[in-house]
């Protein structure tokens, strides 16, 4: 089954204790394309501007991402610059250039109109309705947002979470959204809304899914060095949707088989910056960590 | 097999936006015996002061842990209070007065002498190691310990690990005293020194094992409502423990459920404050949050 991203492609400035990188390929629907097309076709909605190097379209294109949805506006691309300290969790946002994605609006190439899966990345709430309109026949719809959203324009995210089948969010956001600590409670909360399964993601803690079929936790693949994690949330989402695609039905046992790729694309992504290591995974490489994943967290049911 | 613990014994005054308490029964060595004693004979040994409810000694005995090596000086009490915020992940330390325990000397009671297991909590790494000298029988010796003695004595910390089979330390424990934020990192270091395994503490987000047999991870229990984390670390010990102690033999499996059997106890124990909710779990409970803690966490092993 194909998907349909729709987020932000960004030339990034990221600074960690490990390493720098300036004007690097980033951005949402980069990050979940790349990790996504390990499962399945992939078809991209997103906006850059007159500089943006043609070099990274190639990129995309050469590893399977449908880029006939990638709009060239007249401006400059979208642009953000961070900061990781020692603890990796969370980025200090040093600047911020929306450039030609203040204007954004997604457009659909008619040829997507028969993509079975969506997913619509942390951009406006707004967008995020307006995307649904234009692709009414979706198999399986789900969106990721952002702390700035749920500060600002919390009723209508709370809309566009209660017209799909599953939210991604982290942990703080899950929290702030819900306004509980109880991240149990939070979940509740947000499920109440409509949408049929929560995936909380936890950075190097892992992820978990709260769904009908009830609960699953899952901690992250264990890394020895990890480099710069911008990126690894939208990693996880496109590899969590993408073995759903792949899988082709949504059931308790690929539900829970989805997270851990997600985990897995997401542990790739870390290891270098920018896109350096998640383009040149392999699906062997997947295998290999997802099965390592399984020898690491499976203990006797039997008390 | 019996377990042979050696800590603290303390009054606690804790509070949490969930409520407080004032000189409530607490202590490492109390939170682990009354973990322990459900899976095996528990003998403690720890100081206290002539101002110490006859009641809480009443309690420990009541629930079958010997307390034959509970000395009685003269003095008061040690006593801690601290202050959790709605992260309940640390504690702030509001007032600590050892009392009676800043000149402790552990004593073992001569029919002590036969204990198979010996859990060393996170008292001073000198006491440690007379503790090592006066039971040099022991078929397994885990130690505990924290910021304070990383701190000030990580040589005399690094020498009682070389000691010891099994390190118990929580995760910024763990990269502090090994100097490194990878914890697979600071994990190799600590048993480059010589115990057959590490296990890391994570608070809400698990554990971690590293042995010779390899890495298991297990997030923590998942609990709708924590009102007091306090203990949570030394009851999961007493859990870990407690089941190895059960089952007779560390093997691969053995130490895996054992992390899980730590994380179910310590889920008891947060749920409400000082050992009320521990000193009431049954073992139907406890079998109980462990099958559906595999429910939680298993998935498929192909990819």
């Amino acid at each position: 089954m194909s998907i349909l991203v729709v987020g932000s492609v960004a030339l990034d400035t990221v600074e960690t204790p490990f390493g720098r990188v300036e004007e690097a390929l980033g951005g949402s629907a980069v990050y979940f394309s790349l990790a996504a097309r390990l499962y399945a076709p992939v078809r991209l909605v997103a906006v850059v501007g007159e500089d943006f190097p043609a070099e990274h379209v190639a990129l995309l294109h050469q590893h399977g991402v449908d880029v006939a949805g990638l709009e060239r506006a007249a401006g400059p691309t979208f642009r953000w610059s961070g900061r990781y300290d020692f603890d990796l969790n969370s980025a200090e946002t040093l600047d911020t250039q929306l450039n030609v994605f203040a204007s954004f609006h997604p457009k659909m190439p008619p040829a997507y109109g028969d993509s079975e899966f969506l997913f619509m990345a942390n951009i406006d709430p707004d967008l995020q309705r307006e995307v649904l309109q234009q692709v009414p026949d979706t198999k399986l719809r789900a969106l990721d947002s952002l702390k700035f959203w749920i500060t600002i324009k919390p009723e209508l995210l709370a809309s566009a979470m209660s017209l799909v089948d599953i939210v991604l969010m982290n942990e703080a956001e899950a929290r702030q959204f819900a306004g509980t600590h109880s991240l149990l409670r939070a979940a509740r909360r947000i499920l109440e809304l409509g949408p049929r399964a929560l995936i909380v993601k936890k950075g190097e803690y892992g992820a978990v899914l709260f769904s009908e079929y009830g609960y699953f936790v899952a901690p992250a693949y264990p890394l020895e060095d990890v480099r710069d994690p911008t990126g690894a949330g939208d990693s996880f989402a496109g590899g969590f949707l993408g073995f759903l695609a792949r899988a082709g039905e949504i059931t308790p046992r690929t539900l829970k088989q989805a997270i851990i790729h997600g985990s897995v694309v997401a542990s790739f992504t870390v290891e270098d910056f920018s896109v350096e290591r998640l383009r040149r995974v392999s699906w062997d490489e997947v295998r290999q960590r997802y099965e390592e994943f399984h020898h690491f967290t499976a203990f006797d049911a039997i008390v």
